[in-house]
């Protein structure tokens, strides 16, 4: 099992590698919701997401002449440039299997940090056997996305940061996808302060962690419509799920619209550049259906900002005619 | 004359009540450059901009009994917020007098500080004029935008701020418009480091602070044409211009698409909202017009982010069509 141990080993491994991200403060959002905001910005992170974390942690752990044969991981989104990222500060060599009409940026950016790019067809092949068969051959080291110890430290990282910069909290609220992040967080401000509430929120269409701490075991949903891509996981992490089932207040869900919201909140008040998936902690907070104490202090991870231009300004201009 | 005492002074003043604007990394545009940026974040500073640090640097000098009757500026922008939130922090009454066709957006945002708003029409009238009789049949104190020794001590806190999170720097570069961004910077950064470089920058159809230089004297040019409505001011300050024709190496000028192209790259790789204005120093440094030593340390001061989506969104997609 991790500990807040594991945690503050991969503190140390991070260490002038990963940003220090800052703790935004906003008066008008404390005065609306009556509490006391500390929005931890991961999405200033390397890499635009507290990916970065993770996944520097566990590659850094893996033994040196291991590491410089590589390291492979499959995924189209943020943790895709952060592996990518993270293997080349590491002298690693990176392959990323991607499907081939992932979105160009996201391709590009990859294959800045780095990385080599092998691409399949979504439909018709699985990218799982695809993986596993090259690091196989290659004798690469697979770096999970969140089902992993090392990984999972790597994201606890962001509460030890947080409680240094900003004091102990009263709540927390962290996106939910595979439940990575939000497995290393609550294990760390458990371990710092037993009784801060630790919630997760998911897009109500993508709620697969909520019905699975409802029925006590992992459900799996469909692939679910949301505007939030990097939320899409439809089963929680096994090991995950072992955590988080013991150490969560609960799942709140939130709409696209809400995640808009958030969005347009952030860019306004915040004068920061969110994601739908990383602005979903947000989108909680600012939909008050969370009670909290008056004064409350509720930390709030804006956990990424991998999102062009032109696609932010299609979802905010898209609001209110929806 | 003003001194690094005076700057040291409104650090103390300002200390709790003004944010410590992180200082953002980008490994992507020090690879591209070859330099080492800094990039310090007065763009989450209160109220969006680095005005607050003059404004309330200001206020809190006023003698108490004084400062009860109430304060006054003249503005549509920035400044009018950054004194609005600074006044009603220290308990004095703000009048903010805007012209009556300012965007809807910066006079709700000066009422939501808890400002009274007075218009004028800015085709009819001065709005000096009516400010200074305002303020003398009140007794209000005129808090100027930039020509105040006490608002030139509070910008020159960033520069304070920026050295103790990351050391000395070899060039800083700021946006120019009245001259007390730069004149505060400057002050503060050459006694801390006598050979640090400073450049301003202005939008090359608003550059009577280029000229003059040049021409070692005040010059005035027509209300200037560019995106950039926070550096639209017509002639130095007398006081900036005194400080900064002996500290200043020279202005450089960016065009409205440079100020774009800074802001979609603030957006892509920073993850943060800049406004045109506060887009211009990174301007500057993407344009590659300012020579350094490679692997030089350059503080770069993205000052203001007030800029609604819409107005956003539209600028982003003009660019190349125009």
């Amino acid at each position: 099992m991790i500990g807040i141990e594991d945690v503050r080993i991969a503190r140390r491994r991070l260490e002038g590698n990963a940003y220090v991200t800052p703790v935004i403060r906003s008066a008008v959002l404390d005065d609306q919701l009556g509490v006391s905001a500390l929005l931890k910005a991961e999405s200033l992170q390397r890499t635009g997401s507290f990916k970065f974390r993770g996944a520097y942690n566990k590659i850094a752990a893996v033994p040196a002449d291991t590491r410089t044969r590589g390291v492979l991981a499959f995924s189209s989104g943020n943790h895709a440039q952060a592996v990518a990222l993270a293997a080349t500060l590491l002298g690693a060599p990176a392959t990323i299997v991607m499907p081939a009409d992932a979105p160009a940026v996201k391709l590009a950016g990859t294959k800045r940090y780095g990385a080599e790019i092998v691409t399949y067809d979504r439909y018709a092949e699985d990218r799982e056997r695809i993986g596993l068969a090259i690091a196989r051959e290659r004798g690469l080291t697979l770096v999970r996305p969140f089902d992993d110890a090392l990984v999972i430290a790597g994201q606890g990282t962001i509460s030890l940061e947080l409680v240094e910069q900003a004091g102990d909290v009263d709540a927390l609220l962290a996106p939910v996808s595979g439940g990575g992040l939000i497995a290393g967080c609550a294990l760390a401000i458990k371990a710092l302060h037993p009784s801060t509430r630790v919630l997760g929120v998911e897009p109500e269409t993508a709620d697969d962690y909520r019905r699975s701490l409802a029925e006590d075991r992992r459900i799996a949903i469909d692939v679910p419509r949301t505007i939030a891509d990097a939320l899409q996981v439809t089963t929680p992490g096994e090991l995950t799920f072992t955590i988080n089932r013991s150490l969560l207040e609960g799942i709140v869900t939130v709409t696209d619209i809400e995640l808009i919201e958030a969005m347009r909140f952030a860019f306004e008040q915040l004068k920061l550049v969110l994601e739908p998936g990383g602005a979903a902690a947000l989108a909680a907070l600012l939909s008050g259906r969370v009670e909290f104490e008056p004064g409350a202090r509720v930390a709030v991870i804006l956990s990424g900002a991998n999102i062009d231009p032109a696609r932010f300004c299609e979802l905010l201009s898209s609001e209110g005619h929806g």
